[in-house]
């Protein structure tokens, strides 16, 4: 018999949880686009906006997914026939390149596996190569979903400054962003791109794109942006719909004034804490199961892995399997592996993932691992014992 | 540090965690009261609520929460100077004999303490010390919401047959319906009472009376009934307004006829083993932890524990700092100690509740028992190992 | 074909059009009720009730309907074979009798018909004619929302006082509430009764009692006061739970926190401005059509009508096809006639009612006004000219 | 004092008036993106797409705008330095313009002025003059929002065929579908652009190109198409993820589900003989109103003006005050005036406009209108008689 019937846990790499006070602020008739609240409203996101990625610079905000925020950031520095740096650690590294290609931009992708996050090191080898600087931007994913490597970014940035190359550093923290500490300006990024659905908390339908004056002077030497993705209008706007390059996304920007809201109440500081603790505790179970059974954490580095969102190992009889138990038995949805399929195992059914990204507390991601707990217990997958304890361990020393 | 930012998880019992389609069904505009789809949907209604309740008799809808429809019950069936029997079990027990009491009926109390259910032998006892038959019904809680005791319905049924009484059965399920197996046609329980905010997962304001015709005919036998408590015109409308002596509680309607269908779709006699499986795990952890501390479930004998709310002994020193640990750090909300305090212990410290009632399953019940779990680590409170073991092998077994 | 899909308008007189903001915030899983935002929340309706009610006196909340509101203040005033005075001016007037006839209480019903409000000097010698102060109470309609007869409440008070009675006076404001002005203090109404889904414009199922000084002595002098209408630990709890007798109306409690703040920032003062004008408008344009064919006010006095309801007649070949008309071609529901049947027209289709009370501006009761008009001239129902620029000279004088 | 507080009805060209159930749909957490009930719905979608197009060919759904929209659909069959045809009847057809020169490509404009459409003739005159065929397509926005000229499709596909030329017919149905009667398979359009927020009733988001085989062969010919913008994967994917390049726009699909429901219910050719009559209301009063004031209605031939937006012109010391009027004292919120402003009315104060798109019935035109006339009269503008008598006529006649 099915027990799951009840409230359902969506602990997928995002969307991720949406609060509650997220949907109900949403859920109005459509404002006035022209004048009134709405238009103060908007205004009053971008500080917030830019608070959140520790940047005094510029913010574009696009009406888009993450594949969008790709596409915007790419078009306003690159044109076709430039070529970029493009370290990969996993498949939304790929796919960022695979962005740039279909634009025309050339990419050398530097591919460090699944396992892995990007090498700095590397990243200074291929540019100290590059004598005459043809390479116009490094594309770097902070937090790849697919993998759950976290690279670091101020590790790449000093490689790029330690051969003093001119390049750009692009960063992709749609994944990390409000999960994991990031800090653009201090850390050196000219390029942030992220989206509404993940640490924001906010349905998908939003993307954005915050630059430096680096990266506006790149765009400033494009012959040509297209005028959807141009972000000059869009962070400098003379009238509202610049904004958005039209219509806004009126139910969008009510719930993200919420959402942030809610990251400034708790503080972000606070927020980067309990993503740390959480994903420590799911750490700390997993290494657990691991010590007795095929389940492993797929970044081996602890340093390395996300706080926002674990990538799984355990078998290709097991992986699936063990999903299907906690979504159709106990009512709990993990993310299904991503990119990891291989020659032995073509679906990938033996890697899944956590999501723990945004509006996630303790008796969340309790449950969540009590319910896997029970899910390998049930299923007799092999695994060792004392996960809840090690988790419950990492909690009580927050 | 804190790390109950998320989606914060109510385990009170009642009101218990609102399905979202419930909610959702429930933002509307009003609706016309005179005719349309609201008219139809409340006719609707009837059948199903009936079918919940095992009955082909009777329903009248209340507007008002369990207090409502202890009053409504006995407001039918009874008038000043009459005598009921009490049979006690927990605080909600003396408060229905209380509101008896405040309509000026005389009741006959047997409390059986806060730690067993109703013994039906001290019923048959009572009925035939009542020669002349002044007892005119015995008032029997199902599930009483403090103790979490459950009462044997049939056996104090056949208690009152065995020595020939002709006093009423009216049970009260306010805590049980929806969650409990119960059959009030089978069971011969000839008025029921029942409330929207448990088992049947719609908001409190609705509150609903079952009765057979042998409560109708004592209902016909009373000089008067105040109109707004009157079951018949209520059970028996000529005009759509007659359901509700009034103005129709429209947005209730709405999320009832959600709530009736979810559980229609998963079949009643699923609910039921949902909540049994579910509440043995509890029960499972629960023994788990007081076989090393002072964790102690309050009813002792598994046949007489509720399968919707389970009471918890824990010692003065540790109930109410485990709560609040849980709520603070966790996001977790039990339900405090009702009715539980003694002389030692005056504001019940040493007691707490667990809601499982309605819109639960099993990644809701695990991660409420790991919170409770790490909250016992963490705070230092002795308890026995193996809880989340247990639990699991009891959903395993599902 | 229909031209009625788009955004339905009931302009029935109650439940009332429900804000969006209302609505919205009452869209929530449910809350703790045991500590918390709700608490705090709860308590700080009850000053803000009494500014709407004009009292510095005590209220009680109930999960009810205005029926319950009704039964609620006879409970806690009369008891069986207890006298009052029924001065009726409609449906709602007999319905309050009829309910106190129910509880055991004589009534002395002065009926006034169906076009006018309550004559005070009736009620003046009908008191005078008791001297030996039987009747322990005047039950008065205010607004009576069948006939949209407003009667004076301060001269039903005086005309009390003029024959030095010491009968209670009791008003029922549930149409008028936060639309028609009332002063319960000033006006020397001892008890009052109101309810959620009109002027309060809230979903149907909270109902309220204020009572003062003499009512609660009134109170003291009863025998019994069953336990769930008992005013007394409704007003004034020890504890939280005591405010409803049990489980509180949770939701409604968010959605009434919204609405007395959508008042308190408009102003209880140009809340009854608004009511006016537009109730003004309504008037001028029905004196219009009223003047070249059979549409007729129901008040003639224009000092005894509701600034809240409007009741008309139109001729019983007329209303229920207009209505019709309105609601199947055009998407605005109008509300039926209550009460107003007669022999000749059995079913009352000659008439219907506006309902303007709560959350309507002037756009609102241009477009019902308008419709109205268009579904004369549509059906071929004589009627006068200039019907909405008279409405527009009212609107315009504002 | 102001008579606003009520129910605000924004009658603006979109965003439109959202309904109910749309909203309703929407309010929900986030779906598994992976599997279920999320994917079925959305693979439903594309039929009632495609129904409301009036094509059997290809839709490709967008996270964006309209602006998003116009961008994707010059990205799939225009290069840089590819030549278009852009015959402008209002500010969008300008903007259509604007954005195809953004990215490189060559923009002949013909312009229509503010008060008339596309004139066909014109269009085959420059197109014969094309005698190498240099021109690529033909952009045509089939209702400009800012002058509610509406062009004649089919009549600019004959003129295209007339003079034999191969340029694509793409065709901006923004503003008109789901108002405007529009078949793009039977009237020959190539490639149509249409958006969420207007006539199909859902929150700015989405956005929609449709295209026929002959667009995507012009498709299959270019270099390079950049991945975001690339219908091909859209329109056929073989994951669910390359319907929208990323993750999907969760919450609008559950409202669009809605939105084409009630669309289907009501059926398409109602729909558009709703929006015909109702138009046909609006621009009856507006004559009546021109015959005695300044108030015109800003395209003079009927047939060139729009079902779902009017126009209109009242001279610049009238527009932006009866507009505040409207909004401020009445609760109606009318459209600005775009593209209107001239050397003597640099602000467009003398233009506003009406819209009536998507979830619009006769109550609500009717009291948009009828609260324009209160303004009129309020604010002294002088204006003719009988608008609402000549409105109800044109709805009587339905």
């Amino acid at each position: 018999m099915t027990l799951a019937h009840g409230q359902t846990y969506l602990a997928i790499p995002g969307p991720s949880v949406m609060p509650e006070a997220v949907l109900r602020e949403m859920h109005r008739g459509a404002p006035n686009i022209y004048e009134g609240e709405l238009i103060d409203l908007t205004y009053g996101l971008l500080p917030d906006l830019k608070m959140v990625a520790g940047t005094a610079h510029d913010v574009a905000i696009y009406i888009g997914n993450g594949h969008a925020a790709w596409e915007a950031s790419l078009a306003n520095v690159l044109a076709p026939d430039d070529k970029v740096l493009v370290p990969v650690a996993g498949s939304f590294g790929l796919g960022w390149g695979d962005v740039a290609q279909c634009r025309g931009i050339e990419t050398d992708v530097i591919d460090f596996g699944r396992r892995a996050p990007i090498d700095p090191a590397r990243v200074a080898e291929a540019l100290a190569a590059d004598t005459d600087h043809k390479i116009k931007a490094v594309l770097a994913v902070h937090v790849d979903t697919s993998t759950s490597a976290k690279s670091d970014i101020p590790a790449i940035r000093a490689a790029i400054d330690s051969v003093g190359h001119p390049a750009l550093l692009m960063v992709d923290c749609i994944a990390s962003l409000g999960c994991d500490r990031f800090e653009m300006d201090a850390w050196g990024a000219d390029v942030m791109v992220a989206a509404s659905q993940k640490g924001l908390m906010v349905p998908p339908g939003a993307a954005f794109v915050f630059f430096n004056d680096k990266a506006q002077a790149a765009r400033a030497g494009l012959d040509r942006v297209s005028k959807y993705w141009d972000w000059q209008p869009r962070a400098n706007p003379e009238l509202y719909y610049q904004l958005f390059c039209g219509t806004a996304p009126t139910h969008h920007l009510y719930g993200l004034r919420v959402a942030l809201d809610m990251i400034k109440d708790e503080g972000l500081e606070a927020v980067w804490a309990r993503h740390e603790v959480l994903a420590k505790a799911i750490w700390a179970a997993g290494e657990a199961w691991g010590r007795g059974g095929p389940f492993e954490l797929n970044i081996a580095d602890a340093a390395a892995r996300s706080h926002a969102v674990t990538s799984l190992r355990i078998g290709k009889e097991h992986g699936t399997r063990l999903r299907r138990w906690c979504q159709d038995q106990a009512g709990l949805t993990l993310g299904i592996g991503l990119g990891m399929s291989t020659e032995d195992d073509p679906k990938g059914d033996g890697f899944f993932r956590f999501g723990h990204m945004g509006h996630v507390n303790a008796q969340m991601i309790l449950g969540m691992l009590a319910t896997v707990q029970t899910g390998l217990r049930v299923l007799d997958i092999p695994h060792g014992a004392g996960a809840l304890e090690a988790a419950a361990d990492v909690i009580g020393q927050a």
